[in-house]
């Protein structure tokens, strides 16, 4: 990332954009188009829903926790008539209730889901929701996959995922600055159509440079050294590597937990998510105190909840290069700190 | 920038955001609010947008290049009424064609300009511009000064300009992925009433996180540590010298272009800018051949002409830390290469 800077519209910039992009595509198991933006992944989040939608248009918006209702709210900022299915926050979306949400109304035109609620370390059941939104209905399927992608498997032309937007700071392993977003087909289709007014995330307009190499806005060159970087190390462990190590890692850090006497919030083990654990906050226990004492005296800091979590869990990130070692000390340093605030 | 990540809601990064927030104030000149943005100076220019203005509303964009043009675009993207009011590329605005163009239409409530043109290598005489619209009309002035601010002097305050958008890579010596943006009284007076769409650019909400130390979204680190010390070395220089190197170099780099017989594309000497010189490609030579002879043999990254100028002129960027011994080198290799291709 301490590469000079290079002249954004010259080839060398050429050379590195191309080379970012098609191994992306791999990442994302994917043929699609696909974009390199300079934002955080909330701005790919807005890019899928201003390119392929207009005011009024009827969206599902399944949630289950905090991102889920923040993409939502994207879509109420920009006009679409949203109906929100929500679901109790440490649970999974149910796909039933995704299908009779599209019987209910035929007028729904997409429907969005989070992939990994970071809020709630919940994977939801993308596979079987895109076999109901694409397969059974036809409908436009966006995607928030800022946590998960890169990290447990999300075929994107294998599930049949419109759009797809992630983040460079959790399954890529290098600082945030970047955000990366697949689109598909009919998402090119409905963005014929699409009346939502945009100009920094026009993603026709990236594609037009796109085919010259370029990004039609200066781009974060150091983060996309940073991802040349990321990317090779990817490919050397193969996809299979890297899902197998999140898993391996996740069972790890929920059976290291659940050993101390912690419970998880998430109780589906099939559906626990291996980039973050959610624990509940053990009763009577000072949350804040806790965590002040971990990132202070133990050098760990830990995440506590969000929105209606606050106070009542607190969650460990394990995305990206954390190997069970690094684990262990968090696990140990609970373990001395616990106790001490009345565990 | 290659520290460690931090919690961006962390109090690390509280201390990180209110250092470089009251820094870039001083750079500013700017008791306004002023905003870190994850995004190129683009993002920056369409927040000053969609925080002021409703669809319907009647804008002047005065525009003499390729980013005034540009500017006026984002302006038509979110169904703006837009009033163009363009110069011949290469001269300076002239304030009485705005004065004119707002006596014309009282309704007009906005008015757009680039402080420095990157594409033509002019500074615009943004001091009368805003005596004009602000001192005059009191109309909203919002302002692109990406290649401008912290190299030529911009006092916010001091002439009133309601919203000033930069970028991290120009005046601030850091890679791009970063944008600042400050908004004063007026503007958030306005933003009271905008009704343009906003999500990832909403600086009601980057106020709601900044009054607690944080982003709305996950923020651009690496370059904030890199922001962090620019500015440092921005406050140790202090403005007047940052100002008065700019203006030695541009003086250096113009005499030295007209001393090997080459024409300037801005006539107006007191209007020439300090942040780039824009050169006439003399006739009959391959401005495409040249460019890449310095490019490849010289390890000289020249730019071309952008839009209408395209094959027209070449230009010198002299951001930053370039000092006379670079410009010098870039002299002695256009001494070398310019007979080969025949002048």
């Amino acid at each position: 990332m301490s590469d000079h800077m290079i002249n954004h519209r010259g080839p060398e910039f050429f050379e590195l954009i191309t080379e970012c992009t098609e191994k992306l595509k791999q990442v994302f198991m994917t043929e699609n188009d696909l974009f390199i933006l300079t934002s955080s992944g909330t701005g790919a989040l807005e890019a899928s829903i201003v390119n392929t939608l207009s005011p009024g248009d009827k969206v599902l918006a399944a949630s289950a926790g905090s991102f889920g209702d923040r993409y939502a709210d994207l879509l109420d900022a920009y006009g679409a008539e949203v109906t929100r299915i929500t679901f109790e926050w440490g649970e999974p979306i149910d796909p039933d209730g995704i299908r009779q949400g599209l019987k209910d109304d035929p007028e729904i035109k997409a429907v969005i889901v989070t992939h990994n609620e970071t809020s709630t370390g919940v994977t939801h059941d993308l596979q079987s929701i895109a076999s109901v939104v694409k397969g059974e209905f036809g409908k436009l399927l966006l995607v928030d996959a800022v946590s998960s992608l890169g990290c447990v498997p999300l075929p994107v032309d294998g599930w049949d995922c419109d759009v797809v937007s992630t983040g460079s700071q959790k399954g890529f392993m290098i600082p945030p600055g970047l955000a990366f977003i697949s689109f598909g087909r009919d998402a090119w289709e409905a963005q014929k159509e699409a009346a939502m007014p945009r100009f920094y995330f026009d993603l026709e307009e990236a594609k037009k440079y796109l085919d010259r190499g370029q990004t039609p806005w200066t781009p974060n060159l150091s983060a996309m050294y940073g991802l040349r970087a990321a990317l090779e190390n990817i490919m050397d462990e193969g996809m299979e590597g890297v899902f197998g190590r999140h898993a391996s890692i996740g069972q790890f850090t929920r059976d290291g937990v659940r050993a101390m006497g912690l419970e998880l919030l998430c109780a589906d083990e099939a559906r626990a998510s291996n980039t973050v654990t959610a624990v509940k906050m053990p009763i009577h226990i000072d949350g804040e105190q806790m965590m002040e004492i971990m990132r202070t005296e133990e050098n760990v800091v830990l995440a506590g909840g969000q929105g209606k979590l606050t106070g009542h869990i607190f969650r460990i990130g394990i995305w990206a290069t954390l190997n069970e070692e690094h684990i262990q000390e968090v696990l140990d340093a609970l373990g001395r700190v616990l106790p001490r605030v009345g565990f």
